[in-house]
């Protein structure tokens, strides 16, 4: 099949089935587009972030990692702009009490607007619909930090991670030692209280991003842009995801915000349709001069020989929820193998939750699953790994294949004659047999092998 | 030195100037009792969360692990009982304008009434203090979601992070085909509007959580109480937390929830004092049964068999600063060498920021910093690792030492000669040569090994 034709439905459907993503606070009747991530959810978000801290922190000499905290000084809000600007426009309808975004209402290409409570009425094409002037509405949460209403402070949840970076930027390059270019990075939770969030973990109210500045002397913003925007192209492909599912699309003139002279969107062919995966701004020194004139700090660069300037920025910003999504809709497969179906997801075996699978053939046999479960706890010392011996050894292998599982080690009555096991590959469903003491060795040299998904392009 | 010695102000101005953990928010004046994570702590962070996470879940075939949201609907702080009940009592004094929790004023022991604004003077001991009446003090933080005031919902961020498990009690019971004993786990932030915050990292307003919810037969809550009273004390021993800073504290009849048949806490013996690190709690059937009451959904185990209860809960419950300050705390130390002194952190290895350095030992020569750079891209690839050319290689050897790295591989004349390089223990300073092609073997080979701190119990 082709993934062109992968549904939403089908992998929020196996999502729920296998525990990956479900809906937040379900026995209490849900809370609008909050969901919480299952065992397998968990072990594949956690690998999507370690590979992004891989890429961008690991392999690299010029980039540090950065937690800073989701509550900081509300100050901060005011210089990056927030409190005045990261805002939508809503209207309400007196009559069907409906709301809407303003921006939204004269284009029928907005969802929200097509599946309202009564979907059966457009606002601005019905009769009935009884709009109110626009108004602004903050995205930002609000919550109050001290003991008691009175005395206490007006704080917010950080709408994205990267102010976190910018306060740090002078400490960061005194500690780490660095000079321009040097970037900082970090993962971590933001909240944004959308008026149209949806479309599954596509946009929610808390979400975790992947965000890195990138500081760099002001005549070299522009190259550092084009290969930023190149490096993440490329991460998504190393990963698995497929070229043709992926594109570049670069920010029209009347899109940018003020300070960027350049912002490029990585689309992704979602269910949904091609939508921003990622975004690589060149943001100048908007940030750094902002911060500096709200806190009295100067954030600038100073070197040993008396070189002083306010660097600019490159910042490529990704969503690991979305990530996840992407590499979710890409990896789903469905094939008929002889007779029989089978759901599997192709992800790349850097990304799988788990990483093999140790079945003994018959359950019932205490020698196979003896062997079995030594085989398991030794591979499990270093990898996840799955043990299970319930039900027929095909149905077993199908649900492994529909988490994602690359490899599977059978033991079986030859096992117990010579040592040895198959593996079968998820992919190509080969299976080889080799000596139960090779598995590890093999796991290990498998995984270190450069992968590309077998899906056509 | 004794460790008993390490005063807290060491902690933080190690944490400072090598930029593990520092104040929040800085060129803002910083936001009370919020900290930033900087390159060192994110890293350490990541390992304390990773050593957690592969003992409860991966190493075990019982136990799965969870994501759930921070802001979760409101009803549940209602079943949970933190809307009524999570409180302190607070009490201002007219005259100073200081505010005090009102069970704390008769204890001279908590630091907050000796270090107030006045410290001069003590509540309840200076006449001038003119206290009013304690009202209860709820430490959520309250926030709206949607999209304008008027229509919006009240919630919290949760104030820990087990209630986000017992929601999903059933759910992930039935996909993840457990019946009990099994566990659920997991890692996330959590938040308190706390009145007394401080003592750095012990006690701050956001901050990370482990914690499992272990659902078994009731008749069965007693001996895995224990059992994970002895798993949880196991873990930091196995981490290098030496026996003699750590201790079993049962709570009173008096200190016990009134759900709680039994609760444990595992104390660290902190700068501050001994003090909890950690909580293993005998819930028995509350959180579920307050679940099944307050949501309409019985939450209870129904076996094929028609078998037929209410899970009782044993929860481990720890939190991640607080146990990266203690490994932090019991791996400090300073010792003289020859003339010269050294601070280091004696971290477990799998603990440990950095997992090797690669130094040339003389920076300008070309060939050994070629060397040097092709060790370290091959190490790399599988950890971190850092090179390092700034300086005398003392002073490179000291640098390292302080942020723990275990080992040093270093290029020399010989190198060039032979292709073997040394490799310098961090705790016993002792060097030995090995050929260069053999380097990442003997990293993943002591890194397998079990270890146990050099640091007299």
């Amino acid at each position: 099949m082709s993934t062109d034709a992968v549904s939403m439905d089908k992998i929020v459907s196996l999502s729920k089935r296998r525990g990956f993503v479900f809906p937040s606070s379900e026995i209490y009747g849900g809370l609008g587009s909050s969901y919480d991530y299952g065992h397998y959810g968990v072990l594949l978000k956690d690998n999507v972030k370690a590979r992004w801290l891989e890429a961008m922190v690991r392999e690299r000499d010029d980039i540090v990692a950065l937690d800073s905290s989701i509550i900081l000084h509300p100050r901060v809000w005011e210089a990056s702009g927030h409190v005045s600007g990261f805002s939508d426009p809503l209207v309400d309808c007196r009559t069907c009490k409906q709301r809407f975004r303003a921006d939204h209402l004269a284009d029928p290409e907005h969802e929200e607007i097509r599946c309202g409570k009564r979907p059966s009425k457009r606002p601005g094409e019905t009769p009935d619909c009884d709009l109110t002037e626009p108004r602004q509405f903050n995205l930002m949460f609000k919550t109050r930090v001290g003991a008691v209403e009175e005395t206490g402070v007006d704080v917010y949840l950080r709408p994205e991670t990267a102010q976190g970076i910018f306060l740090n930027f002078k400490n960061v390059a005194q500690i780490a030692r660095r000079k321009p270019p040097f970037g900082i990075a970090q993962v971590g939770k933001a909240f944004r209280n959308e008026i149209t969030p949806g479309n599954f973990i596509f946009r929610t109210l808390e979400f975790e991003q992947m965000e890195m500045e990138f500081f760099v002397p002001p005549d070299e913003a522009d190259e550092w842009y084009r290969y930023w925007v190149d490096q993440r192209f490329q991460w998504h492909l190393r990963y698995g995801v497929r070229e043709s599912h992926l594109r570049i699309r670069p920010h029209e003139a009347d899109e940018l915000s003020h300070y960027s002279s350049g912002t490029s969107d990585i689309e992704y062919l979602f269910p949904i349709g091609w939508s921003e995966l990622e975004g690589i701004a060149n943001r100048g020194d908007y940030d750094l001069t902002r911060h500096t004139e709200f806190s009295g700090t100067r954030l600038e660069w100073v070197g040993q020989d008396g070189e002083r300037y306010v660097p600019h920025v490159v910042e490529p910003a990704g969503g690991v929820d979305r990530s996840l999504l992407a590499f979710l809709v890409d990896a789903y497969d469905e094939e008929v193998v002889g007779e029989r179906e089978r759901t599997l997801l192709r992800l790349h075996p850097a990304l799988a939750p788990v990483k093999a699978a140790v079945l003994p053939l018959i359950s019932k046999d205490a020698a196979m699953r003896d062997k079995a479960l030594a085989l398991r706890d030794e591979l499990r010392r270093q990898w996840s790994v799955e043990y299970d011996e319930g039900g027929a050894i095909g149905r077993r292998y199908r649900r492994q294949d529909e988490i994602g599982t690359p490899w599977a080690f059978t033991v079986d009555e030859q096992t117990l004659v010579d040592d040895t096991v198959t593996i079968r590959d998820r992919d190509s469903l080969e299976q080889e047999r080799l000596p139960i003491g090779a598995v590890r060795g093999e796991l290990a040299d498998r995984l270190g092998r450069p992968w590309r998904t077998p899906k056509a392009d």
